[in-house]
């Protein structure tokens, strides 16, 4: 591929996305797949890498750069990316990790997370996809909020992260919903009038929100309360806990969302009942946007 | 067996105890197995009795009582004892319902649970263990709290249960400490301090239980939490923000406690923290001295 300048790679727990990406920030194609950091040990992540980008870097005379952001950095990962510590940038020049590669056309970088010493917290991933909302959103100051299995509350001003929260909120959605008791009274589909009734319900009672859980299984056995209204409130009331009990984080500031599609609607729902508009930035344009400048600033390979 | 009066029957999800009781309430023998009715078809229940009280009833010419207590009587176990509604005592006479059976030498009565219509709430099972603590407390008014998978709070007065309330402190703990992200930085043992500690955090801020969670992991990572003060925090966590949010039950009450040793020890500790000294009383005792109530009550077996 004569064109590529450099690789993109989003690399966390359970996925493996790759960019091939041109000299002006275009993106020349995609590859995925599920060969995650969590199901790899240290010396496979070589060849997980190559099965994606092989084709794009066939016949190069030398090393292609390539910055990978996510768990692919964590101590069980590639290499251990060492967290920078907020306050801070959300990505620096200078910091990116060499990764060992065997295969000499590949100069791999692994951009380190973020830590927070008190109250003790950690991000890897979400410090490129802020990075790259910053690119979207210059001067940007206020809130970010990054739904998904651990939500994370972000500080931002004045180009820095200052401070920054994680919530299992996703992680908790999933294993009541497939795990637990409530898994009976759930069924496939959606009830948005059961979601806002949740919000409304966690929003107001943070505190309460083991009591509230088993609520909705005593209504399905009660009042026969559908699958899809159960799911529904299930996430709402998870959703609305989260929003409440992050008040502190967004109020009186403005709040941009990043996330997947269906997820981030939801939490822009759920914000907007507690009278908040909230911008929405997708994931995947932040995390190129993020990894374009962790690149840029290192490697030097975008203009 | 010949002094055998009555069969009492503590049949749960995961569980099934029967103990052989004689004519003053004495237990003349006890016998156990995993046949808990979340494993047990329909017709699958006499069986599972009939393994552990056989040896017992061989030879008798007529049937002999056996009082059931707990998820038997749930919409998919022998048969559906439907719900008495609060506020009603835990029990009351002619309230067993009958279950079907093809050995001649049993007559089978299954203890209906309680139902709370607003806010829904639903229990099996521990009514027998209040009516049991009000037998062993006579005249108690106040809280009682029956820790466990799903902890109950209860209102007694006058001897009825006014209200109830669920948490689902216990199968959260379970599902966070062996499925999520946090079993990576735990390990048995425990470190009462820790405990404490987690008790005092989710006292103070229920409402935080989401980002109080993955703090764990943080300081795991950060701090080299060690993996059984982990484990206490979680634990110290979840009964802390159970406690708080069910300040208004407790408050300025009388509390007593029914549970298994080493939870209810926990359970006891932590209220201790919030102020408040609750009386403790042995799970089985209650259990027993409920069914005979429930039995005597309806089968006039016992004196």
């Amino acid at each position: 591929m004569k064109e590529l300048h450099w690789i993109a790679v989003d690399w966390g727990t359970t996925h493996l996305r790759a960019w091939a990406m041109g000299a002006d920030g275009r993106v020349l194609a995609e590859a995925q797949s599920d060969e995650g950091m969590g199901r790899l040990a240290r010396e496979a992540f070589e060849g997980a890498l190559l099965r994606l980008v092989d084709p794009w870097i066939a016949g190069r005379p030398a090393p292609v750069p390539v910055v990978a952001g996510g768990m692919v950095g964590a101590r069980q990962g590639w290499v251990e990316a060492p967290y920078r510590a907020v306050p801070c940038p959300p990505v620096a020049p200078g910091t990116l990790v060499p990764a060992p590669v065997n295969d000499p056309r590949l100069a791999v970088g692994i951009v380190p997370g973020l830590m927070q010493a008190a109250p003790p917290d950690v991000m890897r991933g979400e410090e490129v996809q802020i990075a790259g909302a910053l690119a979207l959103a210059p001067d940007f100051d206020g809130a970010i909020c990054l739904p998904g299995t651990h939500s994370k509350w972000a500080q931002l001003s004045a180009g820095e992260v200052v401070s920054f929260q994680t919530q299992m909120t996703g992680e908790m959605f999933a294993l009541l919903s497939t795990q637990s008791v409530l898994r009976h009274g759930l069924a496939d589909g959606w009830d948005e009038a059961a979601f806002d009734g949740g919000v409304a319900e966690g929003a107001a009672r943070p505190e309460r929100l083991l009591s509230h859980l088993f609520r909705i299984r005593a209504e399905g056995l009660l009042q026969g309360l559908p699958g899809a209204a159960a799911r529904a409130r299930l996430s709402g009331l998870l959703i609305g806990a989260e929003i409440a009990s992050a008040r502190p984080w967004w109020l009186g500031l403005p709040v941009l969302l990043i996330g997947a599609g269906p997820l981030t609607a939801l939490y822009a729902r759920a914000l907007v009942a507690e009278g908040v508009t909230a911008r929405a930035l997708d994931a995947t344009d932040c995390t190129l946007a993020g990894l374009m400048l962790a690149a840029g600033a290192t490697i030097g390979v975008t203009e």
